[in-house]
Parts: structure tokens; C-alpha cells; sequence
């Protein structure tokens, strides 16, 4: 197994060389409310290795700047207040290099504070900022293709790949009896909180797509009215798709009689064979009725996870982001990490192109509300029997 | 067991009886777009048997207004076009006394309907217009309650019950242990389609309390600085609390160091033996945490109901608003009376003092948005082992 | 001259009669927050002539009730807190009933202290209470027809008259020629505030259509694009417009061809010779635009008021609402009449169809903002030489 | 007189000059949507010249970047569809080089065009372009401070000038007499449309302040109370103020009770000496009614302009912006310049101390809603006789 410290700087290295392709300028801007800019992503990713672990386990370790605690908090009360979420795009200071100089310098603590031996508890902790970071790696690149889709001229953040994930080869349908199963994580390998504890669910017999939905499958619900046919849909997510005026995933736009989309690639026409992403649980909700089918379970998704070709989406499942039982909210700020929202959302399981490699694991739990495209988020069948 | 007929009656009388101590006034307003006023109510749930039954069931029936299906239709798109939900307090035409006679149209038309013999779909229809008007029924004054209390005069409804739920006598917790138990509606009476079918679930070990919580209790909470301190609240609870301006159940106010709060009899101090109601989801949940406690999801619920003192207000679940296994939405209008709900709501189990007798079981599932107050809600706690 | 009393009387009869189509119902709606119920406006009118005469000057005055100053205060801050403007349609109790008890007992009241010799001061409020009441008639039944407008079912106020304008035969235009003029109100009678002192205004050579413009005229615009052409528009008309759909005037509807509108009669085809009503400042500027010619300035009008036709509708003008040289906001609350609501308005002259007959003159400065279209308000032009 | 290709080139450098402090990341930004980034500043500017002159009347000219007419157009319809105006911040691309590049790219052929004798309109355009530019100068620092502002280090722009202007050792009175004036721009220098054409006004008496109300004294009226005294506010500037939670002049911030405020050269206790600035229209109203004075109209402002001590501060006036008599809205996108902005907004005349030097002239009219603060806006007062 890698040891803690390398694991730590190759993680790290990542975050930098996802940068690689981006000017100086592409680093501020936040498009949204709900996406944050690359600047602060390297910068939040940081703060959270100083402020959780630097300053509470290195002795005399002096911040890099005080104003950082109030400048790259995200959410976490216990830390104190913070520049309001709506204006993480206006900070252009500190600049891009001095975000990188403090990247660098709590590089250097950790390297100090790991090269001698620490308790359990700082190493649980950096495995965290690990994983932290790693999802902050895929943010950053979600975040950057909804901020360049606003930008009318397409730019492209790497030519070579489009991520539009690789066609799907795999089909049918893996079927499942009813039973006890046990659910959640139990390893002694890390994983969030939100995944423990290793429970009991009773599942009913249930049939499984192996494959995921395609873009061309995607079409033939558009063609055949699932935009326009009341029928299909969730009574909120009617209500989305007429007020925000949608009709089709994210990012795809019709120009003579055929789709494009805009990829991290630029402007590209659909590929049919490739497996469909930026939807929302509305319309993941929607399309699935239209077939006859429903969303799988959070609870089925991690059974039939040992059989599935999964990893190339993040897939919407019908079960809302909710604590397993036992669950407890830890003491201090890491308490804030995942518990409090556990409201109003949905989980997704899986894991996607952007992913960390090695990060996802099929008891992972991630969530987002059911309006939400800018996901790569895609599309399982459940077939009732 | 009652003749369908009769029970027809005598429930639709109950809906006429609640509204004796309204003035022609009184009938009118709609507070919010989440309220209705009381005769929409009347003459909703009078469509519902009318465009159901009575032009599908009745020969040569003759609608009693043709435009009351676009005034009176409140969400079935497979209906046709209606009124915007927010303009129901605008429609002063037809009046009161119109609506009156509409309902006894219809009564007449339904009592005709029901002296031949019906074919079974047709008795189910007739059970579930019951069933819906019993709803609206408790609607109406809960409705009712609300929009009387953004009068600064504080009008009565009924001097002789406040409704603020009896004294809470049961107390101490119930013990139960984990295992696969038999969730949903399963003998022949009625139920709603979203308590179909029975199905299984393994619910863990839990101990539940026999009482609901009280107004003292609550204030305990109050006091002990509830409201202001994030440790205890979702996010997004303590996100609506702060935009809101929250800081009590709803009608409740401070004056001279004393807690008062608005019902149906007027202004009232509040009653601390009384069960608390007119919380959100958020704050029952926050309360729970305080109390180092939390909410049951509603298969615990289900299950202790059999030992449980319940009926004197609905109780917030841990549970979001999801099909159960096997779930189909019906075709056509009925379909659209459940099914297209399921999402961003929670569960609540139980009854309240408003609801109408013998109108819930403890198969029920009712569900409202998390931040809603206005119901007659209430908080039962779970300490886990 | 009539006496006081008597036209005080007189005027109080007119609101009442006013009345008269009304069912208890339609009474209590506010169907938007610059709308009021008619019972709100019954009230509120009564409320003025309590608080700023009866409560002064009428020795041993007892209030009808200590809660109205709360419910029908409308925007004097002077006079303390009131209810929200938004829930005016909320306030079922007092009832109508009590609500016309009210107005009985102000009106004895008031004949008791007329009845006696009072001081100048009294008599100036009384007939500012006359003039108040006087607005509030007209807009009574313009705040009815926005309300009944959006019923579907198109309810009839008075079927024996659509008050759509009479048809108009004076047309040409009239010169004036560049001068010192004097403007605003300067003799013994009564007048606003806003319309004094008499003043010195330079005004350049103009030529003033003397007829309205017509619905013919204005369908017209409507065929040549002007909704769709943006060159017409001021910029922050074209932003409303797109915003808000607008693509006519209020009130207007194009059904298999033909153009129809609400009416107070009930919906009915437009009338093409009759005066244009129901349009925005935006869409008067820019049917002017279209026309190449431009709307008068408040000084134009009043200068040609003495030759042209007016008093049909009222006629957007050029001018923004401000203060005439010298203005001076008096003490105490009926400062808060005029002054405080000098900024982003334009003023309107003339009267309308609605206006109490003998209430307006030529020096009269109604004043709206640019964008409302529920006033009965027309459009005149201007020919610059 | 200066040679028109000369200035134009002095002009552009000074632009250039005003964005020697900034970091790349500066230039990006937009913090509200009325405000607009630096580098979308540069590039606008840019395109005005090239898509109002180059591309009409440089033969074979070829534009630097087809795209930067969709990019950089602010708001001209005629001239096609644009990014919304919201998204100015999100174009990262073209970066702050290229956009420079883009900047010599035009400068050389407008060099080009001038080297040869050109039409009278086109130099007329050019001169039109290089007032447009130095709109833009003082925009890009007003902005940019702005953005500064919601920075909680308190970015330095320049820290040899924090721009509060300077004391104000002019005082005392300036009466003038009532009689007919002739306002508007008349000379052949240039001016916009919007001054044009010079007319006859009629004033009446009034004493005019020579200073511009101070920082001081701006406290003695909070002190007073005159943020929570009603009796001084328009009723919108009321409903702002409260709505906004405004209680100070913008960028203003009270600490132990001292009074500091963000300046260009960070935080600075506020100098009680200097002129106050950053007040909306509302602001100022109230002052002026608390010291029981008013604001001057534009045409008073003009009269006395030949005697004042003006150009420290752009002035709020009484005077609501509308069209001078014989306003015509030229034929092009040249006639969106000015004339559709003419509604809900005020005239305020002056300068400022970032206004480019030379740009304004005592017949200037600009022109900003009544409730903004982020321009430096001050107050000078008129005692009415």
C-alpha cells in the first residue's frame, strides 16, 4: 500500500495538473451560485489541510495568511464566518500565484508533520483532506464546463478528450431475489461517514440494466414528446422544465435538425452511442416512466454493484439522502461535512469520467437536489418484475 | 357497516358543518398560494365527485356550470386547463350561496347514482371522493387558520375549542427489536394508493416515545437558545430560519416575557401541557438532535403504532416521500392524486385533532415540504441503542 | 354654492351607490399588492375623515373601533403601524356589514360636527376628505375590473355600460405659440398641494392633437410590429414588455382574429372608434415614437386644456412627477398625502370615464408609474414644430 | 487645438494607463449586473470603434475576432444579439493579452483611416468614440472599486490616492435671479445629443450652496437620526432603505464607534474635511430635506455653474432625465446612445474626481437611477427664497 505522505503529494499533484490547461484568467470566474471558481477550488482544498490539520496537530505553525480562514471556508460554521457563497468569483486576491505559493507552503507543513510519526486521528484526518481534495478535483472541472458553456465562443479545455464518456458495450438485464442484504461500508479502508454503518435492508426481487442509458436512447424520449407529455413527469419537475424552459439535458442545443453539445472539447454533434450525461433526477425520473421502468434504490444500486459495468456516470437512484441507521454526527467542524445536508436531496451512486481514480467505492454515497444538470449524471433501469 | 350512500352524506354534511361559524367574508380569501380559500374547498371537493363520477358514471348528466371545471380543477393536467393556483382567493363568482346549491346538485345527482346498482369501480370512485373530501375538510380549517391569523384582530373560529391538542397523560419509551416486519396497507379496506402493497422491511432495534412532545418542552429548546445555535439544524433549516426570520412554531409571540399563540379561539396563552404543533420539519428535527435524540422514519412509526397513544397530530418522519415497492401510478386523473408528489416531502404519520374522524390509520402517509408549518404538526422522538 | 355638508353627504352616497352591483363576495379580493379590495376602500375612506377631522376637532369622539387605525390606515407613517399592504384582501372581519355601520357612524358624526360653526382648518380637511374619497371611487371600481378580469367566467359589474369612451369626433391639431406661460392651480378653490403655487414655465411652440388616440388607431401600431420592433421602445419598456409578455394593452385578447377586451359590461369585441384605454407610459411613448411624434409635457397640456376636448381618459404626459418651485411638504400627516411619492412616476392629466364627475380641473397632476396599465389611461400627441 | 489622431491615441493610453495596478485576475470580475469587468471595459471601448467606424468606412478592413461582436456589444439592438449582460464576467477568453492585442489591432487602423482625409462624419464618430472611451475610463475605476469592496482584505488600487476628494474650502451662498435662461449645449464643441438643443427655461429666485456637502456633516444628519426618521424620505427611498438594510453612504462602515470607509487605497477612517460621496439620489433628497433645503434642478445647476466651484463630485439634481425640447433619436445604433434611457432615472451634473479630465462640461447631463451609491454622487444644496 502507497504510504500516507506520497498518496498526499501525488493526490495534490493531480489538482495542479487538471490546471495545466487553464490561463490565468479562467481561474475567477464563478458562474453560479452553486459552482465555485478553480482558484478557489486550489485554495478551499488547502485551507482545509491548514485549518484542520496544520493548526490543531504542527507545533508553531504560523498561517500563511490570516484572512485565508475567511476567505476559503465553504460551509463549515464551527470554523467561523466567511465571504458570502455568491462572491467566491470576485477574490482575484489573492492571485492565481500566490494561491499556488500557499499550496506549496501547507504542502511543506504536511511533508514536516508526516515525516515523523503522528496519532491515528492526524492520519484519519489527512486521509480525509485526501479524499476531500479528490472531490474538489472533480468540482473543479464540473464547475469550469458549465462556467465555459456560458461563453459563446465554445472554448476548449482539452482538445483530446470530450469526456462524453466511452460508448457502452454492455446490455441486459441481471436479475436479483428478495432478501436480507446487508448495506453500507465495513472495510477498514476509508470511507465517509455517510456510508457507515454496515446495516440490514430487506430488498424485493428486482430485474437491473446493466448497461447505462445512451444519448441515442436519450433522443428517442425527446422525439417522442417526453419534454411536452405531462404523464412522464414529477409535478415538480413539470414546473422546472417549464419555468427554466427545458428541454433536453444540459448543454445540448438543436441546429438543423441535429444535436450538439458542448463538451470540455468544444461544440461537438452528439455521439448516439455515447452514454448520456447532465441530467436531472427529473428527467432521469421522467424517462424512466416512458420506458415502463423506475430509478433503482440506492439499496439495489449497491447490491447489483458487484455484477454492473458501473463507473463512467454518476446515476441518479430513487432513494433520498437520508442517515443509515446508527448515524451520528461527529463533534467539531468535520461533523459538518456530510449529515447536515441530509434533506431534500437524492443519491447518486457511482461514479463518473472526472472521478479521482481509486476515489468512488460502490457503498459511496454521493447527492444532489433533483433540478441539478451540471452533474455528470446519467441514467440505470430497474425493471419490476 | 354504514351503507355507502349514507356515508356519502353524512361526510359531505360534516364539510357544510364545519363552516357554521363562517361569515359570507370569510369564504373568500386565499392567504398564500399553498392555502385555498374555504369555497374553493366546498366547491373543489364537489367537482372531484362531479367530473369523476357523475359525467363518466351518470346518463345524460348534466354539469352544473360548464366553466366550473377550469375554476375548480386544482392539479389534474389530464382535466384540462384551470385557474393559476394563486388567483383562487379572486374568484368571488360564483358566490357562496351558488356553491351551496352546486353541492346539493351534485349530493342529489350522487344520491341518484347510488340508488341503482353501481358497478365496484364505481363504489371505489364514490370511497375515494369520501376520502379526498375528509382531506379537505381538515385543509379548509387548517387554511382557515392561517389567513384568520395575518388578521391583526385575531378573529375566532370557534370559541369553545382551541384545538391545541389534550394534555399529554402517556409517557416513558417503547422498546422494540430488529427484524423484517410487514409495512403498507394490506386488508380490504380503503387506503390511498401510495400504502400499497404490504411489503417487507428490516428495521433495526429502537426505542420510541409514547408521548408527543409539549409546548413546555419545546420551550426548553427556546430557551436553551434553539433557534440561534447551527450545531443543531440542517443546513438548509438553518438557512430558512435565518431568511425567514424564525424563532417559534408558527402563531406563536412573545409578549412581556409570556408565549402566546394564535387559534381557532382567539389569541391563547400558551399552554405548556399542551402538544406542540405548527412545526416544521426542520425544527422537529433540530429539536430531536438537541435532545441527543432523533425522528422515527415511518416503517418505526408503522410499527410501534400498535402500542403507540397516536391521533393528536401529525407526526414528522425521518422518511422522505418515495413509492414503495411495486408502486404504480393509476392510469389517467386518478393517477395524478398521489404519485407525482414523490419528491423533496416528507412522511408524516399519525392524524391531528383536525382531521376527520376515522379518516386516517396507521397506514396513512401523509407528506408536506420540510420548511411547511401550518399543518397541525408535531414531534415524537426515537432514542436509538 | 353647495354646502358643505351636503356635498360631503352627497359625495359619501356616491361611493355607496358605486356599490350597489356588488355581492358580499366581491367585496374582499385584492388581487395584487397596488390593488384594494372595495370593502378596504368603503373603510379606508371613512378611516380618513376618524382620524384627521373626528378624533382633532369633535370633542368626546369615541372611535368605532380602536383596531380599525391598524386595518385601514394606508400609508401615513405619521399615524403608526399599519397592516401589510399585501393582506388588505386577508381582512374578512370587520364585515361588510360592520363596515357600512362604520360609514354611518363617521358620516353622523361629521354632520354633528358641521352642524356647528367650525374652524377654516376643519373645513379644508373636509373637502380634502372629499377629494380623497373621490379618488378612492374611481379607483374602486379600477381595482374591480383588474380583479374581475382575471376571473375566467369575465363577471359583469354594469351591463348597461362597458365604459370604453365615447366615440370621438373632434380631431385636427391645435398650435401654440412660445412664451412665458403660467402654470398650476391658483384660485380660491380647492386644489392638491402637488398643483401649487401658480408658476412661470417657458414653453417652445407646439401643436397638440385634440382628439385621443383611438383602439383603431392603436391596432394599427399593432399590425405594424410595434411590440416587436424595439426602435419604438424606451429600454426599460422593451425589458417589461419581453418580461411580462405584454403584447397589447391590458385587458386585450386576440381570439380567431379579432380582437376582444374585458370589459365592465363583460368581455366584448373592441371597439374601434373608441378611445384607447389600458396602455403603459412605455406603450404610450412608443405609439408616439411610432407615429413620429411625441407625448405633451405636463406644461403643454395645461396650456391647450382650454382648447381641447379632454376628460375621457387619463393622458400620460411627458413629465415626471416633481415638485412645482416651491413646494413644501406640510407637518403632520398630511404631508405624507403628495410629496413623498415624487420620484420615478409620470404625471397624467385629465380624468377618465371613472373620475367623480366635477373632481378633477385642469391644473390637476395625477401621477402613476410607467409601467401600469390598469388605470384608464389614453394617449394624445404631439406634433413638434 | 489638438489633432483628432493624437488625441484619440492620448485617450486610449490613458485607458491603458488606468489598468497599470491590476493583476490579470483583476480584469475579470463582474460583481453586480449594472457593473462590468475591466477587460470587458477595454474590449468594448474597442469595438465601438471598430464596429461604429472601421467596419463602416475603412475599406477592406477585416475585423480582429468575428466574435467580439456578440462579446462586446452592450446594448445596442441594432447592431445584434449580445451576451446577457449578467454573463460579462464569465469570458474568460479572449484573455486580458489578447483583448490588449485587440486594442492595437484597432488603434493601428483607426491610425490608418486617419492618416488620410476623412469625412466630416466620420470624424465626428471618432470624436463620439473617444467621449464613449472616457465614459468607460471612469466606469472601469467605479466599477472596479466596487468589486474591490466586497473583498474583505480591502484590495489596494492605488495607495498614493484614495480619490475622496479634496477639503472643501469654498463656501457661503450664491443668489440668482427668476427670469428666462437659455440651457442646453450650444457651442460647435462637441456634446451628446442629450444636451442639445440649447432652449429657454424659465427659474425662478434661488440661492445655490458653492460647497458640496462633507463627510461631516453628512454624519451630523445620522447622528440626528436620518436614517430612522421617515419624515425626511421619499416613500421609495424609504422602502429602499429598509428593504436594503441602508444606513449609511455606500462603502461606509462604523467600528468603536468610528466611522471608516473602503477607499481605492484601502480602508481609511473617514475624512471628516473631505466631500461625501457614494449617496444615492434618495440619500441625498432626505439631507436636503432634513437641513430644510432642496436639490437644485438641472437648469439651476447650469445657471450657476459659471460661479461655482465645480467638478469634485458628479451632483444629484431634482430633475428627472427626459428629453429637451426637440429631441430627436437619431436613425443607427448612435440613436440607442442616449435617448432610450429616458425614464426612472436622474440627471445629476458635474464630475467626479475619476472623471477623465476635460470629458465634462457644465452642460453634461448624466444620468443614473435614484438608488444607486456606487458612483461618486454627492450633494449641494438650494435654500429656496
Amino acid at each position: 500500500m502507497i504510504p500516507l505522505l506520497d498518496h498526499f503529494i501525488e493526490i495534490r499533484k493531480k489538482t495542479t495538473q487538471l490546471c495545466t490547461p487553464l490561463s490565468v484568467e479562467d481561474y475567477i470566474p464563478q458562474a453560479e451560485e452553486f459552482t465555485s471558481p478553480p482558484k478557489w477550488h486550489l485554495a478551499h482544498t488547502t485551507w482545509f489541510f491548514e485549518k484542520m490539520i496544520l493548526s490543531e496537530f504542527l507545533d508553531n505553525y504560523v498561517p500563511f495568511n490570516k484572512d485565508y480562514n475567511f476567505l476559503f471556508n465553504s460551509y463549515y460554521n464551527t470554523l467561523g464566518k466567511r465571504v458570502l457563497r455568491k462572491h467566491r468569483g470576485l477574490i482575484t486576491r489573492p492571485s492565481v500565484a500566490e494561491t499556488y505559493e500557499y499550496r506549496t507552503y501547507v504542502d511543506e507543513n504536511i511533508t514536516t508533520l508526516l515525516s515523523k510519526t503522528v496519532p491515528e486521528k492526524v492520519k484519519q484526518l489527512v486521509i480525509l483532506g485526501i479524499n476531500h481534495e479528490q472531490q474538489h478535483q472533480e468540482l473543479l472541472v464540473t464547475d469550469l464546463k458549465y462556467s465555459f458553456s456560458l461563453n459563446p465562443t465554445n472554448p476548449t479545455y482539452d482538445t483530446h478528450s470530450n469526456l462524453v464518456g466511452e460508448p457502452n458495450n454492455s446490455s441486459g438485464w441481471l436479475t436479483f431475489s428478495e432478501g436480507v442484504y446487508n448495506i453500507g461500508h465495513s472495510s477498514n479502508s476509508f470511507s465517509f461517514d455517510n456510508e457507515l454503518g454496515r446495516h440490514k435492508v430487506y430488498v424485493h426481487n428486482f430485474e437491473i440494466s446493466n448497461a447505462l442509458v445512451t444519448n441515442g436512447e436519450f433522443i428517442e424520449f425527446i422525439e417522442a414528446g417526453g419534454y411536452t407529455n405531462f404523464n412522464f413527469w414529477l409535478d415538480e419537475g413539470w414546473s422546472w422544465l417549464r419555468n427554466e424552459k427545458i428541454d433536453s439535458p444540459l448543454y445540448w442545443k438543436k441546429t438543423d435538425g441535429k444535436w450538439f453539445y458542448y463538451t470540455l472539447a468544444g461544440l461537438k454533434e452528439v455521439d448516439t452511442n455515447a452514454i448520456l450525461a447532465h441530467v436531472s433526477y427529473y428527467e432521469a425520473n421522467a424517462f424512466a416512466t416512458w420506458k415502463g421502468c423506475r430509478l433503482p434504490t440506492e439499496f439495489e444500486w449497491e447490491i447489483a454493484s458487484h455484477k454492473t459495468d458501473w463507473g463512467k456516470r454518476w446515476e441518479w437512484t430513487n432513494s433520498a439522502y437520508l442517515p443509515y441507521p446508527g448515524f451520528k454526527i461527529k463533534e467539531g467542524a468535520v461533523g459538518e461535512y456530510n449529515g447536515k445536508f441530509m434533506v431534500n436531496q437524492m443519491v447518486l451512486r457511482g461514479s463518473s469520467v472526472l472521478t479521482s481514480i481509486g476515489h468512488s467505492r460502490n457503498t459511496y454515497r454521493n447527492f444532489f437536489h433533483p433540478h441539478f444538470q451540471w452533474q455528470f449524471t446519467g441514467i440505470r433501469l430497474i425493471k419490476e418484475l
